[in-house]
C-alpha cells in the first residue's frame, strides 16, 4: 500500500494550496515513506550572487505541475513508492558549523529507515552536511557530480567551509569513495589548471563539459556506470549551473556553454541502474530565475531523481 | 489557551520551510480557531489581466516576514487568538457557479462556529461567493467596501456573474444591508456618471477618491463608523486596487492616483470597533508585481485584519 | 496585382506607427487578399498560468521587425500574397461557447472565399472553435499539431471545454480526419500512460518528444508528409510550449527540454507541399515573456506559416 | 454629430484588436476630428537612457483600459468631442532636423483646421518640433511646462539640438511668448545655479519642486493661470519624468523627489480655463516600466488632456 | 585649491567610463580629499533577502548622474570639498570578525586625517565595524539612525554579530552616545513590544514612523538637533528600508508605510548644522531594484551626505 | 614580466571595487600593455531597440567573474600578457561624425604601438570607426563578421552612417581586403534576396546560418581560415545577435534560430592562427538582458579573444 502521494489533482487544481512538492503532503515522517523531498535553506557559504536560501520554495514552487506518470521512464512513480514533502531541516543564517550539525543529526532518522532524501539546496557547501550524513550511514559513499565547477578549492579567503571547497573537505574527513566518484560538465576560465587536475588527484575521474562534447552524451553516460558499478551506495549532487545559463539564468555562479535541459535530464535518467541513497540539487537562485525556467527545470531534475527510486524500487520487487 | 500561533522563528528562520501564510499550522480545522486564513483561487471573471489564481501563495509568500505584535494597534495577537492556515478552498476553473457553491458549503463550517475568515483572492468576483455564505450565517451583513471601482456592474457582455459585477448580484439576493455599508476610493474613467450612481442608487453610501481627499481621512473614518455603527455584523472586502500603482503594482485593473500605503494600512486599523465577521482580500496578480511589493503590502493588510479579530477578542475578554 | 502590403519601411522607421501584424494594413476585409493574420484573444479556458488573451498584440509587437524575403525558403512573400491584419475576432471572457460561437461565424466569411487564416491565440481551447469553421467549409480537416502535450483529455474538473481538450472534442464532433492528422512533441510528466494513448486510439499518430529526437528531424518530416500527404485540406496547430522554456518562457504550461528554435522553424518550414488551410498559434502569455524573445519566436513561425501560404501560391501559379 | 468616438467597448473586450489610443479608429484625417492623438517616437536627442521611440505605442498599450465619462471633471469626452489615433509622424532616426521638418509639415494641416493634437513622444527634444508648428499657426504661444528638468541648456557637447536644450533653441527662434509662459517642477543636481536662473533669464517663471512643496499646489495652480491667462493661446508640454520615479520609473532621466500622480494629474485638470492648442508628452521608456505603470499614468495624462479639450468645446457651445 | 573633482561631464558623457561613485577619480588616498565614497560589499550577516554585496556598484552605477551643485542647499559642494571614490574595503564573505577588523583597519589612515566617509553597504551589520572605527578616533559618537528597524536585538539564532544587533553590540562596546543618539522611523510587526522598548533601556530616543506622522517632521527634525546638539562628532547611519518599498523595493527586509523620498531626503538635508563625522547607507539590494529606482533614491540620500560636508566646511571657512 | 593584470582575487572578491574589465587596473596607457579593453558607448545610429551605450559597462559588470587561465585553449593568459582596461572613448551623442573622429583619433596610439585592442560597443556603427583606425596603421584589413545581419546596406531612410551599413562604407572607404574577408551567421527576412548578394558583391564570402548548419562547424572553420590565411593582419567583429535569443536576448535586433553559446565560443576559439590586430563585440543591451545572460556570453567572448592574444604572443615567443 502506497501511504503516501500527491494531492488528487482532479479534486482541486494543481495551482491551489499551500506549495509542497509535486503536492506531496508535508509531514515530517520516516514511516511509510520511500522517499522525501526536504529544502536546506542555507546560503551562508556563496563567493558571488547570494539568495539560494529561498531556493527551496522555489522549486516547490514550479513542482506542482509534476504529475505520476513519467513517460520517459515508463513508470508510474506512485504505483511503488510513498514520500512527503518533509519540509526544511532548521539552519543557522551565518554560520555553518552549527548548520552541518543540524543537517547531520535531521537527516539521521531518515537514512536509518532507509528512506531516500531529495534534498534541495541552498548553495554547493551544503552537500558536506549531506555526505557526512551519508557516510556515517553507509560509509564512504559512491558520488556522481554534476556541475560546471569542481567545488574543490581548499579555502576562500581563508575560510575552509564556503561552497566552493565541500568536496575536498569530503574527501579529507573520507566520505566519499574516490575511486568510485566521478563529476560531470567542468568548464569555465579557472585560477589555474591546477582547479581540474587537484580533483584528479584528490581520486575522482573528470569529465569536463569539453570532453563531454567530444565523448557524446552515451559514452560520458557508460564512463559514469563503469566508475561506479551498480552496487556502491550512491549519492548524486547536481549543480543547477551544470546546465547552461539560457536554460538556467537562475543561478549564483552561471557558466556559459553548458547542456541543454534535455540532455541534463538525459543525464539524471540514464543513471538508473546505480545503487541510489541519495540526492541534492543545490545553487537555485530565484532572484535571477527570469521567467521561472530555472524553477521548471529544477523541479524536472527532482522529479528524475524521484523516479530513479522508483525504478530502483520496482527493480528490487521484482 | 491559544492553540495554534505561528511556527517558532527562533528556532527556524523566516524563509525556511513551507509557506503557509504568517507560518501558521496548515490545518483544516474548525476547532480552537478564531481565526483562519484561506485562498480561493478563481480568477476566471476579469475583464482585463487575469493571473489572481496565484494571490494566494503570492500574499503567503510575503506574510512569512510578518511577527505576532502589531505596535500601532498595541496588542500581541497571539496573547488573544488562536489560528490557522486553512489552504484553498477548491475551485473549479472556468465555471463560476460550481466555485459558488464549493464556495459556501466551504465556509459553511467556519462561519458555524463563530470563526472569522481571511479570504485571499482571486479575483473580486469571488465577494459573492463569500457574502452568500455571511449572508447564511447572519443574514444581511454590513458591507465596508475598499476599492478603486464599485464593481456594480448589471453585466459584462451579457454575463452576470464576473468581477464587475458582485455587489450588484449580493444587493439583489439580499445578501447585504446597503443601509449600512460604504463604498470608498473610487476613480479613474467610467462608462457614465451612471458607474457610482448606480451604486448609491443601490442603497450603498459612496466615497470616492476624490471625495476622501477632500474630507480628509479622519472624517472618511468617523462616516464608516456612523454608517455601519458597532453592533451588526460586518464584512470587510478589500481590492489591492484601492492603493495607487506605485504602492500595488501586481494588480488586474490598476488605478492611478489612489491612497498611500500607509493610509491604506490606517483604514484598516480605523475598522477597530465594528463587529466583524470576515474578510477578503482580492486582485493581487503576482505576474505584475514588480519587486514584490503588492505582496508586502497585501500581506501587511491582512495582518491588519487580523488584528481587528484580536482587539476584539481583547475587548470582549474584559 | 498584389494589393496588401506590409507598410513601406523605407519611409517610416519599422518601430513606429500603430502595431499590427508585420505592417500589414488592418482592413477586415476578404476581398483581394490571399491570407489574413487575425487574433482569438481568449484564455478562459487554461489549467494553469493565464494571460494568453494578450497573446495576439505581443506576437504583433515583435513582428514589426519581419521583412518580405524569405531567404530560407528563396521567396518574396508578397511576390505572390496579398495580406492584412483582420485585427481580432471579439470574444466573451468567461463564456466558451458564446466565443466558439463567434469565431466560426466570425471565420466563415474567410474560409468562404478560399482566405487562409493565421489565427494568434489565446489560448488552446480556441482550436475547436477553428476546426468547426474549418470542417465546415472543407469537411474532417488534417491536422499537424506541434505541442508538448496533446490536449485530448475528456474534461477537466468535469468541464469538457477547456485547453487540455480541445481535440477530442474536435474528434468527437468529426472534425478531425485523424488518419491523416499527426501531433509531434508531447513529453513531461502526465497523469498515466493513458494520455498519450488515448491520443493514439482516437486515431492520431503521435510522436513524442522522445521519439522525435531518436528518429531525428529528418524522419519525422517524412512521416509527417506520409501521413498527411499533398491533397488533403490540412490545419496546422502549433503551440508555443512546444519549444523549449529557453526559447519561449512566455507560455502557460511550459514543459521543458523542447525542441530549439531552429528546429521549430524547420518543421514548420518543412510542411511546404501540403494543401495549407489554415494555422493557428497559441498559448503565448506576455507577462511571463522576459526578454521578450517568446514573442520574436512566434512571430517567426507566424511568418513561416505566411510563407507556405505564398509558396503554395507561387506552386498554382507556375 | 461626434463621428469619431472609442470602439464600442461592450462589443468586445478593451483588450481585445489593435491598439490604438484609447481604442480610437486609427484614420488619418484632420475632418471631423476636435482632437487627435499621434506618436512621434523620435529618441535620438537623449543624454542619458534610450528608447523613447518605443514610447507611443506604449502608452496606447495602456490607454486601451480609458473609459469616456471622467468622473472628476464630470464630463463625457464624446459628448462634445471627435476624436482619432492619427498614427505616428514619420521620424528619421538619428537625423533630428529632418525628423523637425517632417514634424511641422505633419503637424500643419491639423493645425490650420484647428484640431488639437496630443503627441506622445519621444524625448524631449520633439517639442522644438511641435513649438515651430505651434507658432507657424498661432505666433508664438504662452507654453505651460511640467518637469524636472528646465530643458533649457545651450548645447551638449556642442550639439545644439537634443533634449536639454529645446526650449532655449525655441526662445531664440521666437516661438515661445515667455512673458506667459511656465516651468513648474523642477528639481535635482545640476551642474550650477545657472540652469535654473537660465530659464529665468530667457523669460520663464519658474517654480521648483521645492518652491511647490513650500507654495501649495493650490497656489502653483493660481500662478498658472495668473502667469497664463485665458486667452492666450497655450502649448503644454509634460515630461513624465515631472513625477517621482516611484510613480514613473520608466523614464530617461528620472529625478528623485517628485509629485505623486494623483498631484500630477490635478495639475493636469486645473489647467481648465485656458485656451489650449497642443499638448505634448515625453520621456516615456518602455523598457525601464517595471509593472507598467509608467504607462498607466501616461495614458492617464493624456486622457486628462483630452478632457480639457471636452471641456473647453463644452464652454464654447454654451 | 580643489584636487579632486568628478570628470568632466562636457567632455566625456556621464553615461561612459568606469563607473565611479559620481564620476570621481578612483584613488585610494587620504591626502588632499573631504570625503571618500567607499563600499563594503559585506551580506552575510541578512535574516532575510540576501545580496547587498552588490549595492556599491549599484549606488555607483546611479549616481553618475548626479552634478555638483546642490540647488536645494545651494552649494556646488567642489567649490568646497575634494573627494574621491576610495573604491571598496576588502570584506571575508562569511566571516563577519575578519570583516570587522579589515573595516577598523580600512577606515582607520581616513579618519586619522578627518577625511569624512561616505560608506556604501552591505548589510547592516558593517555599522559596528564603522562605529568601532569612529569611536577608536573620536570616543563614543553620538548617532543619527533612520531605519525601519531598531536593530537592536540582541542575538539571533544564537549568533551575537549580524544584521538585526550592531547597536546592542556597539552600545555595549561603549562606542555610542546614546544620550545624544537617536532612532527615527520604527514600524512593521515586532515579536513584541520589547524591540522598540529595548531601544529606549539602551539609552536611544526613538520616533516611531507613526509618532513622527503624529508629530510631523519639521518638529522630528528638531528633536533630532535637539538630542544631538551641534558639537559633538556625529555618525549617521541610513538603511534604505526607512522609506517605503514603493520608493525602495530593492532592500532586504521592506516594510510598507513608511515615509516617500522627498521626506527622506529632508531629512538628510536638515542634518546641516551638527558635526559630521562619517555615514553610512546600508541595505541596497539590486536584485528587488526593479526599474533601478531604489539605486537613484540610494545616490541621491548620499549625494545630500556629501552636500552636508560641503556645507559645514563653507560654514568652517567663513 | 607581465606588468599589467587582474587585481588578485585571493585578497578581495570578484564582486567588490571597481567595475573594471575582469578586474583589470583601469590606467590609459599604451605602455607595457598587450592587449587593453576599452569601450565605444556610441548607440545613436540603431535602427530598431535602443542602449547598446550601457553595453560596456553591462560586459564590465560580468567580467569580473572571468579568470585567467582559460582551460578550453590551456594558457594562462597573463603568463603572457599584459593588459588594461583603458575606460571608454569620449563619444558624442547624436553626433557620428564628430565620434568616429574621436575613435580613429583614439585608438591610433595604442594601434601605434601594435596594441590589440578589444573594443566593447555601442551598436554596430562603430565599426566603422574601428576601421579607419585599424586601415589607417594596417592598410585594408582582413575582416571576419559573426552577425546575424550583414550590416552592407547601403543607407536608411537617406542617413549614410548607421548600425546597418558600415561594412559597405568600409568598403567604399577602401578599409577592408575584402578578397580575405568573411561573414558567417546571416539569418533572418529581409528586404529581398540582395541584402546577402550585395555583401557578396561588394567581395565577401558569406556563409548563412542555414549554410553553417549544413556544412557543419568543423568546415566553417576551415574555409575561415583558407579565407583569411595565417598573415594578413585581422579585425574581428563580433555582433552579439549573432547568438540565438534565447542566450542572448539583450540586444537589439534580436533574430530566432541562431547558433548556441557553446557553438559562438567555438567560433571564436577557432581563429587561433590567424593573425590577430584588434576585435570589436557589439549591440549589447542591458535593459532587455533579462538574468543578465548576455552579459556573461558576452564577457565569455572577449575573454577568448584575449586568450586568442597570449596564444599568439606564446607562438611568437616560441
Amino acid at each position: 500500500m502506497i501511504k503516501y502521494q500527491p494531492k488528487d489533482s482532479s479534486l482541486s487544481p494543481r495551482f491551489s494550496g499551500i506549495r509542497t512538492f509535486m503536492r506531496l503532503e508535508h509531514v515530517r515522517t520516516e514511516k511509510d515513506v520511500d522517499f522525501v523531498v526536504l529544502g536546506v535553506p542555507f546560503d551562508t557559504a556563496a563567493s558571488n550572487r547570494v539568495g539560494a536560501r529561498y531556493g527551496p520554495q522555489h522549486v516547490r514552487d514550479a513542482s506542482v505541475l509534476l504529475r505520476p506518470y513519467n513517460p520517459d521512464q515508463e513508470i508510474n512513480i506512485f504505483d511503488y513508492c510513498s514520500g512527503v514533502d518533509y519540509g526544511d531541516l532548521d539552519v543557522v543564517p551565518g554560520n555553518i558549523h552549527r548548520t552541518y550539525d543540524q543537517m547531520t543529526e535531521g537527516l539521521a532518522p531518515l537514512l536509518e529507515k532507509g528512506v531516500v532524501p531529495i534534498i534541495l539546496g541552498g548553495d554547493h557547501s551544503i552537500s558536506l552536511g549531506n555526505l557526512r550524513a551519508f557516510a556515517k550511514q553507509y560509509g564512504p559513499v559512491a558520488m556522481v557530480h554534476f556541475d560546471s565547477h569542481g567545488d574543490t578549492w581548499d579555502n576562500y579567503f581563508g575560510e575552509k567551509y564556503m561552497h566552493g571547497t565541500p568536496f575536498r573537505r569530503a574527501v579529507e574527513e573520507g566520505l566519499i569513495d574516490t575511486d568510485h566518484s566521478i563529476q560531470v560538465g567542468m568548464r569555465g576560465p579557472l585560477y589555474g589548471p591546477g582547479c581540474i587536475e587537484d580533483a584528479r588527484e584528490l581520486g575522482f575521474e573528470v569529465i569536463t563539459m569539453r570532453e563531454s562534447r567530444n565523448l557524446g552524451q552515451k559514452e560520458v553516460i557508460q564512463r559514469i556506470h563503469d566508475r561506479v558499478g551498480p552496487d556502491r551506495p550512491v549519492f548524486v549532487t547536481f549543480d543547477i549551473d551544470f546546465v547552461d545559463p539560457a536554460y538556467a539564468p537562475g543561478t549564483g555562479t552561471p557558466e556559459v556553454a553548458g547542456p541543454t535541459s534535455f540532455e541534463a535530464l538525459e543525464y539524471v535518467r540514464s543513471l538508473d541502474g546505480l545503487n541510489m541513497k541519495g540526492f541534492d540539487l543545490v545553487e537555485v537562485l530565484p532572484a535571477y530565475d527570469t521567467g521561472d525556467i530555472t524553477a521548471g527545470l529544477s523541479a524536472a531534475v527532482a522529479y528524475e531523481m524521484i523516479t530513479l527510486v522508483a525504478l530502483q524500487k520496482r527493480r528490487n520487487e521484482q
